[in-house]
C-alpha cells in the first residue's frame, strides 16, 4: 500500500534532513484539506487532529474518537490516541515524552503542496503549546514534505506511467475522429466520455481539463473549451492529463487542419513545430540530479527567443505526482512569483513535465508537455514525444 | 447565477460588521483550495491571487495572466487586474488607492470554513506589506465568511431542498428492499448507484458516505460500511447525504428487523427511538434567532440523559451548505475542541442539523438525523421528521 511506502519513506527523511519530528496538524479535512494528508491516510477526519512522524521512526496519530477505526484500518501508525473534549492534553503528554528538538510543521512561502496548514490552525496550536519549551521549536516542514512528495517510490511511478500510457491512447483516439468543423466543447466531451470508460477523473479543474485551443488564441492557458469549431489552416493544441488511482498525468499535443490544396503546413508552422520540439529535447538533456529548476528552463527560454520568438509567460515544466501541479522544485525562471522553488536541486526520482510554448498569431498556440523522470544519469521519457505535427484533412 | 448573489450578499455583510475590505488571498486552489472560494468562483487559480470584495461595492480581482479568462466569465469583479511576475505592486497599488481600514483575512481558531488561508501565505501576505502600513490592518474575516456561508440566499434554500428531497426518496427506496443478510456494505452499494442515476456527489468522503450501522457497535460514526450482514434482533442506522448542485443534505434513517415471532420492536427499542424523537423536537422549539448553539445542545443532552442514557460524544448539530459540516455556529457543548463555535447566535437564513444519539449495546446505534433552516421565528424542518421506527421482516 503506497501509505505504508511513503510513511516510511519520511521516517529517512526526517533522518536526513535533521527534524525531529513531522507533524501534519490539521481539522475537518473534508472541509479544508492538506494536501500532505493524501500520503498518509486516504479519507476525512473531523477534529483536531495531529498526526505525527518521529525521526526515531515512531508514528502517533492524536485523533478524535470517532475517527478511530478508519485510522486504525490503514494500519501505520504504532499508537493511536484518541480524545473526546480537546486535543491539548495528549498532544502535551506525547511531545513530553519524546521531546522532539524540532518539530517541522506544514507552512511554506513558495509551495502550495508543503502549504497545508492554515494560519488559524497555526495559532491554535501556538494556544495548546502556550508556556511550554515546544512553542518555540516549531519550524517548517517544507523540505520534509517536498522530499516525501518528489522521490516517487517505484510503486508510484508505476501508477504515473500509467496515466500516462491511458492519456496517449485518448490522444490517438482522437486523431481517428478529428475533423474541420468540431467544436473545441465537442473535443473536450470526447476525453470526458473516454475517462469515464476507464474510471479515470480529470488530473486538474474539470472547466478546463482538457483545455482545447483552435486556432488563433487570445490567452492560451487555464481556459475553458468554447463553441469555437475548427477551420482549415488552424493549429489545434489540447492540454490534457487524468488521474487514475491517485496519480496523475499531464500532457499536450499538436495538430495542424491543412487548407484546401495543402500537402503540408506552412514553413513557419513547422518551425514553430520545431523549435518547441528541440526546446525539450535540449532542456532535457541537461535535466539531471543537482541542476537548478531556472537553469533548466532558461536552456528551452534562451533557445525559442533565439528563434525569433517571444518568451513564454509561465515556467518550462513542474512536477507532477498526487497532482497535477505537484509543487516544490520547478524548472521555472526567477520571478517574484516562483519564489525559492526554481533554486531547490532536482533529485532522482522527480517526475517533470516540459512544456514551452509559442504562439503563432495566424494559427494559434503552439505547444508541447512531455513528462520526464530523472534517474541518476539523466531524464527520462515517461511519454513519447511527440516527433511531428499531426495533419488532419487536406 | 449563486456567485453573483454571494457577492453581493458580501457587501451588505461588510457593511453590518464594520470591515473595510475582506480579501480571498490564494493559490493553487486545485492543491489548497479555500473553502470560501467556492462562493465566488467556480473554478481554481493557479497563481497567488488576491480576490477584494470592499465595503464601498468595488471587487476586484488580482490574478495572473492566465487566469483572466475565466474570471472574466464569472462577471462578479469590477476590476481584474493581471500580472506576470508578481503579485507585489499591483496588490500595494490597489491597497494605495483604497486605503481600506482594515483587512479582513480568511483565518479562524475555531471555524474550518472561514479558516482557508494558510500559513505559508499569510507569511507572504506580510512579506508583501511589509513597511506599509496595511500590514497592521491585517484582521480575521471570521465573521465575514460565517455570515456569507450561514445565511442561505433563497436560492442556496431551494438548491438544499431538492438535495434533502432526493436524499429522503433514496431512503424510501431503501426500506422496499432491505431484508435479513443484506451486508452494510451491499447497503452502501445501493445508495452509490442511485447518487450516479441522479448525477449527485456523496455530501462527505465517500468511504463513509453512506455510513451504515448494522447491529451492536463499537464506535459508530465516521466508519466505512463492513461485510458484516443484518440480522434479526438489530438496528440498521444510516447516515446519508449528497451533494446536489454543489449543495449538501445530511440525514440519518433508522430500521428494526423483526426477529421471527416479534410483531413490532421491543419496549426498549422503542424507548430509545422515542427519546431520539423527543429531544429533536424540544430542542427544534427553541431553535430561534438570538438563541447560543449550546442552549439547544443542552435541551437535547439534558433530555437525553434524564431518560437514564449516556449523553452523546459530539454535537447536536451543525450547519449544511456548501460542505455538509458547513462551520461556525455549532450546536454543541462547551468543550475545548468546540472553541467560541457554540456562543455563536443562530441566525434567520441558518441550516442545521439535529443529530443526537444514544446507543444500545445489544441492538446498535439509535440516531436520527433531520435538517431545519432558521425563520424569524423558529425552526422549520426541511427533512420529514420520522415519527417511529421503520419495521422490516417478522
Amino acid at each position: 500500500m503506497i501509505e505504508k511506502e511513503k510513511a516510511e519513506q519520511v521516517i529517512g527523511i526526517l533522518r536526513e534532513k535533521g527534524m525531529a519530528l513531522w507533524m501534519i496538524f490539521t481539522r475537518e479535512t473534508g472541509v479544508n484539506p492538506d494536501p500532505a494528508m493524501q500520503y498518509v491516510l486516504p479519507f476525512n477526519l473531523t477534529w483536531q487532529s495531529a498526526l505525527m512522524f518521529f525521526a526515531d521512526g515512531e508514528k502517533i496519530a492524536i485523533i478524535g474518537e470517532l475517527d478511530r477505526q478508519e485510522v486504525e484500518k490503514v494500519g501505520i501508525f504504532s499508537r493511536i490516541i484518541t480524545y473526546r473534549g480537546g486535543i491539548r492534553e495528549e498532544l502535551l503528554k506525547i511531545l513530553e515524552e519524546k521531546s522532539p528538538r524540532s518539530i517541522g510543521l506544514n507552512y511554506s512561502l513558495d509551495d502550495p503542496t508543503s502549504d497545508g496548514l492554515t494560519h488559524g490552525m497555526y495559532l491554535l496550536l501556538q494556544e495548546h503549546l502556550e508556556g511550554t519549551r515546544f512553542i518555540h521549536r516549531l519550524t517548517s516542514a517544507q523540505e520534509i514534505v517536498q522530499a516525501l512528495r518528489s522521490r516517487k517510490t517505484p510503486s508510484e511511478l508505476e501508477r504515473i506511467k500509467r496515466a500516462v500510457e491511458e492519456t496517449e491512447k485518448m490522444f490517438d483516439r482522437l486523431t481517428k475522429v478529428l475533423r474541420q468543423g468540431l467544436k473545441e466543447k465537442e473535443v473536450a466531451e470526447l476525453f470526458v466520455g473516454w475517462m469515464e470508460e476507464l474510471g479515470a477523473e480529470p488530473a486538474w479543474d474539470p472547466s478546463s481539463c482538457p483545455a482545447v485551443f483552435a486556432g488563433p488564441q487570445e490567452v492560451g492557458a487555464h481556459a475553458s473549451p468554447t463553441e469555437k469549431a475548427i477551420k482549415e489552416g488552424e493549429l489545434l493544441n489540447i492540454d490534457f492529463g487524468i488521474k487514475l488511482d491517485g496519480y496523475c498525468s499531464d500532457l499536450q499535443r499538436m495538430w495542424y487542419f491543412l487548407r484546401k490544396g495543402e500537402t503540408a503546413p506552412p514553413p513557419e508552422v513547422i518551425k514553430a513545430f520545431d523549435t518547441i520540439k528541440t526546446a525539450i529535447q535540449l532542456s532535457a538533456e541537461e535535466l539531471k540530479p543537482g541542476k537548478k529548476g531556472w537553469e533548466i528552463d532558461k536552456i528551452a527560454r534562451d533557445y525559442i527567443v533565439s528563434q525569433g520568438y517571444d518568451e513564454y509567460p509561465h515556467a518550462l515544466g513542474h512536477q507532477v505526482g498526487r497532482d497535477a501541479h505537484d509543487g516544490a522544485a520547478l524548472l521555472a525562471p526567477i520571478w517574484e512569483r516562483y519564489g525559492s522553488l526554481p533554486y531547490i536541486p532536482v533529485e532522482e526520482g522527480m517526475v517533470f513535465t516540459l512544456e514551452p510554448r509559442v504562439n503563432l498569431p495566424n494559427y494559434g498556440v503552439m505547444s508541447l508537455e512531455e513528462m520526464v523522470v530523472i534517474r541518476k544519469d539523466g531524464a527520462e521519457f515517461l511519454s513519447h514525444p511527440q516527433k511531428q505535427l499531426w495533419v488532419i484533412g487536406g
